[in-house]
């Protein structure tokens, strides 16, 4: 198939996973929980959000678990912001990289963002600049790119055009999200390469969700054409409280599973990965949608232990 | 990605799917789930398993689902038989293809059939060549081609060994059978190309469990590969029902959903799968672990209604 020999997982439990939780989590439970990513062998760990309280109470905490985690030497810690004071608040919490998000679609980004799209990328123009200045990482986010809850189809040339803007002012990261779980493997890859036409590899990441049970065959087409950086959720946290069996994220454990045993490297312990999903799951009080938790290890894993 | 046009599912959910559930589900809920199963457009399905009701008490009435599901022009009713006796029940019941079984593992074939694997094969030949004779279809399940609880790996050659006896013996179909849920996508091309270096396209089928999340992951190579015959269970039945999360096989409702995505033709009413897979939630009393059934329709499946 020609795949990559390693992958890079941004695990985004703590922020995307965590953010619609009713049930307020306690700060130290985060720290916690954000400390055991990291000594499964997570190297980017978004720990959470630096928006306005009243938007995302359960994140209003982010500034505290900034300071109160473990820092790991070769490990980015990470936080969402939407402008300039949460550029700030994120670097007094001790952030490696900043990430940004605008969404692809103008409905949204307007309902999301109170902007339409070119009026957010703007806004965030003089953030990242400043961020560039600092030295502190960007990482852009371009949502909805496989289509909208409002408008439908997203035309993938629009998603491209948001990838560019977003490079052209100094992201070094763009994040290819289905931020409502409806991309199938078909889209995956027409969008890709059409990225890959007028972007570098390596600046490509996706972000998929399992609303719809097509996270990790996303993924796989997403390899074979040679990307390797993939965010996911740590027992596929993320889906909505309220709705039993709703899918959040992809699954950390089950997508570091899947290409471990594809033969490509994370770097991640996957044994030590699927002890923090139990956590994870006892965290939020509920079954969690992850799978290999469930399952019976394969004797390959269980020599290791 | 030179994708098959169409698509055929093979629905083993009113089998596979319940033959674990300890609660016994009455003959009246069985024969109306297969009636709606075909109602939803799938043309193959298997309904019972004729084997002692002491292995498998719940499928003691598959002769009379047989007798009383309603059968549609153009749909496959079929069964699963591992001798001549239930062979004889399987056609008294009125099923147009006998499905038979043999693991390519020598320890769970002993476990299973209390035969070793060429002597379970050699078991098998008088009643295909009856089958045969009386124009019954034979397809052939062979299953841990992808690994053994018992034995783990399990040497590709040795599954297309057991493929190429059963051709050889007269089954039209080869469903490679991931049995305990442990296949990666990669592990599926391998094998899936060892077999068309000597087996047709056109007779080998694919049957996946979702065990550990990868099944469509894994349906996705096949399809690139040209395989596009795939046992699936309605609303992903097959789990331990003791194990909560447990996952059983391929989700019909969500596969069908991905195929005709990626523009592949199924046949079937995604929209009226649903409902069949809320039914079986019903009839087993408990979430089953299909996505898109706790999912919001995309607004293209909306405007359909």
């Amino acid at each position: 198939m020609g795949l990559p020999k390693t992958a890079r997982i941004h695990e985004v439990g703590p922020r995307d996973g965590l953010q619609n939780e009713k049930n307020q989590i306690a700060t130290s439970d985060k720290v916690a929980l954000v400390n055991a990513l990291s000594g499964a062998g997570l190297k980017s760990i978004e720990f959470g959000s630096f928006v306005s309280p009243k938007w995302v109470p359960q994140m209003a905490d982010s500034d505290e678990v900034g300071q109160q985690i473990k820092r790991l030497p070769g490990v980015s810690y990470q936080g969402l912001i939407m402008n300039e004071r949460g550029y700030e608040r994120a670097i007094a919490a001790g952030v490696d990289s900043v990430n940004v998000v605008t969404a692809v679609s103008e409905t949204l980004n307007r309902k999301n963002m109170n902007a339409g799209v070119d009026e957010s990328l703007e806004n965030y123009r003089p953030v990242i600049a400043r961020a560039l200045r600092d030295g502190v990482q960007v990482t852009a986010y371009v949502s909805t790119a496989f289509g909208c809850p409002f408008e439908g189809e997203v035309p993938p040339e629009n998603v491209l055009r948001v990838s560019q803007k977003f490079l052209e002012m100094g992201a070094q990261e763009i994040i290819i999200s289905d931020t409502i779980g409806c991309a199938n493997p078909q889209q995956v890859r027409e969008i890709a390469e059409l990225h890959l036409e007028h972007i570098p590899l390596e600046k490509l990441g996706m972000h998929f969700h399992d609303t719809r049970g097509l996270a990790l065959a996303c993924a796989v087409v997403a390899l074979q054409i040679g990307i390797n950086r993939f965010d996911a959720s740590i027992a596929g946290m993320g889906g909505c409280p309220f709705a039993p069996g709703a899918q959040g994220n992809a699954t950390t454990e089950d997508l570091v599973f899947m290409l471990e045993e594809m033969g490509i490297n994370t770097g991640i312990d996957v044994l030590a990965l699927i002890e923090v999903a139990r956590t994870a799951e006892k965290l939020v009080g509920r079954p969690l949608p992850g799978h290999i938790k469930n399952a019976k290890l394969k004797p390959s894993y269980l020599e290791r232990r």
